[in-house]
Formats: structure tokens, C-alpha cells, sequence
């Protein structure tokens, strides 16, 4: 497998590998917890917006070999890095990358998915943003796409039932809750995150269903570093899913 | 202080008492929690949407006594229950009880205040309901008023800017962000409760503000018990604001 400059490949430690550019474009803890949150079963087909990488198909995938699962990703070096990855794994068969907008999912895939994931830009496009980075930019802001357009693209994808599974920054979560209702897609299991135990949650880890009654529950609060600066022992857990022993990991990532 | 049959006076521990009658109503942690999460500042006016026994309006006179709050209570026995609780700690000056339906709070209150408080009823009326205390089943279920009367109410009173703080169970969140922002009371500040640090949110104290812009700030999810079954120290904390001992608590309230 041929490597483009910048490029390296990590090892997942859980069986698979992936490539990354950290100049360009490399997974965060948030894609990680995301996966880790998002429940799938056996025969689903999943979809996953804005893949970036590839991490969530491939995470995805190391849950449960017997998903299919497409990628989604609209910038083209970063769908191809994302299709590199997913040859390097031999999973072609399983996992499929689009290089498309979001906005026109429904044109790359069937309506009646089983489950959508999004690990959205959480930043507002505003005066201040920082352009030194233009993959990154689109990655990160709501460059391409807001809030509103991913959900209404969840939306149309998902079957009656089907489960949408995010992660935002707690900071815009009233907005979250709002837009998923006003697509029906109901709020039904949360969980937050944050640095510390005693501290502020930063992050919401959201599943929402398709069409299904009000009615939430919340899991305990997930938090990352014990107060000497390691570990939780939940985050190692979520870390070593699969592994022989834990990936790298940053909270909140870069 | 003529007491009625089956009512006590508890002391606060605070330099104030409150008449509860335990077979009729009683308040709960939950009142306790509000008020501790509720901000009030010096001269404000304030309204507690079904005070019940009063106990909000008189934890936040003890907070903050140069306030004036008015309390609405629906039943009349219990409204009367918390105007002598009002005048036994010699607070009619700055407390005032009015017993009306706090659907038609308006008629009672001008326009323009600056923070409403309510604990409402958390359970939606259905077959299942207890009906052997018909006092309880008004406090506690959505009997005479519904999530959204209480936060229409709360949005005819407040002044742009202005505050509502309330409690409610997490099972119910989405539709509360939901219902709050359908009345331009923006959600601004949250914090979750938890029995224990490591389980379930089960409430969650909500801060929305009138017209604001939206952005929401978490505070660290408040857990109510050590492992050992002990109060934690924010717990405590809580339930010494300006006493020499905590009063009673339980969780969650019966």
C-alpha cells in the first residue's frame, strides 16, 4: 500500500490499521467515543457522515464484522485516504466510501438505513475562524454543511426506527435537541462527557431515533481523566475494545 | 400559630420554619436543589408557579432577602398552608401568596418579572395514576397543568432577559429544551443530578433566559450520595446555605 507524503499508518491495535496525515486530516478522541456510544447489529446497514478518515466504519466495523457500512466524506483527498484505509483492511466488502456532499446522501444511498453516525463540525462559521487549514476548516466548522443539513440527511435516510448517534459540543446542545425533534428523530438515550468527574461536561453523546415517542434516558456522566491526570477506567475500557492495548488518545483533540 | 390537624412546623435551620402536613403535601430535595440552583439578586421580583407549602419562595428569601417574590398555588388548602408559613416567619412584606391557576398568572402579577421558579408536576396524567391523595396527584402529575402551561406562563410573565429555573426528570429533557425554546426561553445553564457519580442522571436543573441567544453552559453533574450512602459534600453543602445544621432530606422524594 502505497503511502502519499505526510501520510503514516496506525495501527488500531484491535486487528485493524489506519492511515493518517496529521497536517491534513487525523481522527480525534470524539470519533472514537462516538463509535464506542453507537450501538449496531448484526445485517444492519449503517452510514456514516462526513467519515473523514474512515475511523467510524472501520471502529464500526471491528464491533461488528457483519454490518455493511458506507462513508460518506465530501473532500476528495480525504475519501480517498479513507478508501486506502479501507483496502489496507481488506474490507471492501463490508464498508463503502462515497465521495460526496451530505446533502445529497440520498442520492448515493437507499432510504431505510438502520442506523446513521455523524461526528459533525461543531464550530460555527464566523469572522474568527482560522483558514490556515482548509481541510481542516470544512472538517471542523460548518463550513459545507450546519447542523440543520446533517440532520435533515439523517433524516432522510433512516428507516421508522432507525437510530441516529452523534457527538456535540454541549455548548450548542439545546439547538441539537431542537433540530433533531423538528426532523423526528427523538432524543432517546444521552450521555455527557467530560474532562474530569467535578468538572463541567463539554460533550453530549446523543442517540436518536426515527419516528419514536419522547421519553430519554441518560447514561452516567463519562469522564476522561481520573484527577492524578490518567486514564478513567471507562476510557480505558472504551480504548481497549478489541485491543490488545490502548491507541493513542487526546482529549479534547486539537 | 394555630397549627391544623396533622400539620408540624419544620424548622430550616436557616432562621426559618415552613408548616408541612406529610399526608398532604410535603416538599421534597427537589424544591431544596431549585432554589440552591435558582440566582436571585437584590431587588428583584420573582414568581414560584405552584409554590405549594412555599418552600421556594422562603429558601430564596434566606438566599437573598431583598427580593420580593410572589408564590401562585393552585389549591387553596395549600396556599393557605404557605401564607401562614409566610406570616409565621414574618415575611408578608416580602412574600406574598396568591392561590389561582398558574395558567392565569397574569391576572395576578404585572408583566416584566425578572425570574420565575417552578418545580412542576413530572408525570403526564394516564390510566395508571394513584389517586388516593388528590392533593399529591395535582403536585405531582400533570392533572391541572401540562410542561407547556407552565412554561407559557413562565414566558408571559418574564421581562426579555429575564429568568426561569426549573427541575425536571431527565426522561423528559428533549421535550423540556424543546418546549422552552418554542416560548424564546433560551436554555443558558444545566446541571444534572445523579443519585451517584457513577449512575444515571435522574434530574436535571435548568436555567433558561427570555430572548436570549442560544449556548448552553453545563455545570458539573451533581451526584447526591457518596458510595458509602453519605450525602457528598455539594449535597451538604446545598443544605447548609445559612444554617447552623442540614434539615432533612431524601432522595428522590416519595
Amino acid at each position: 500500500m502505497p503511502l502519499k507524503p505526510g501520510e503514516k499508518i496506525e495501527d488500531l491495535q484491535n486487528g485493524f490499521a489506519i492511515i493518517q496525515n496529521p497536517s491534513f486530516f487525523a481522527f480525534g478522541t470524539d470519533a472514537v467515543l462516538l463509535s464506542a456510544f453507537t450501538e449496531v447489529f448484526a445485517d444492519e446497514h449503517v452510514v456514516d457522515l462526513g467519515t473523514g478518515c474512515g475511523i467510524i466504519p472501520i471502529l464500526l466495523h471491528a464491533k461488528q464484522p457483519a454490518a455493511r457500512i458506507t462513508g460518506i466524506e465530501v473532500q476528495p483527498p480525504i475519501a480517498d485516504m479513507a478508501q486506502r484505509s479501507v483496502s489496507l483492511n481488506a474490507l471492501d466488502a463490508r464498508i463503502r466510501i462515497v465521495c460526496a456532499d451530505l446533502k445529497n446522501a440520498r442520492d448515493h444511498v437507499a432510504h431505510g438505513v438502520d442506523a446513521v453516525v455523524c461526528n459533525p463540525p461543531y464550530e460555527r462559521v464566523n469572522a474568527g475562524m482560522d483558514n490556515a487549514n482548509a481541510f481542516l476548516n470544512i472538517a471542523k466548522r460548518e463550513v459545507l454543511c450546519t447542523l440543520k443539513d446533517v440532520i435533515a440527511a439523517a433524516a432522510s435516510l433512516l428507516r421508522t426506527g432507525g437510530r441516529l448517534t452523534m457527538i456535540y459540543r454541549t455548548e450548542r446542545f439545546a439547538e441539537l435537541m431542537d433540530v433533531l425533534r423538528a426532523y423526528h428523530l427523538e432524543p432517546k438515550r444521552i450521555q455527557l462527557v467530560a474532562p474530569h468527574a467535578d468538572k463541567a461536561p463539554n460533550f453530549a453523546l446523543v442517540e436518536a431515533r426515527a419516528g419514536a415517542r419522547s421519553g430519554v434516558k441518560f447514561l452516567p456522566t463519562l469522564a476522561v481523566y481520573e484527577p492524578d491526570g490518567s486514564y478513567t477506567p471507562a476510557l480505558k475500557k472504551i480504548y481497549h475494545i478489541g485491543e490488545e492495548k490502548p491507541c493513542s488518545i487526546s482529549w479534547p483533540h486539537p
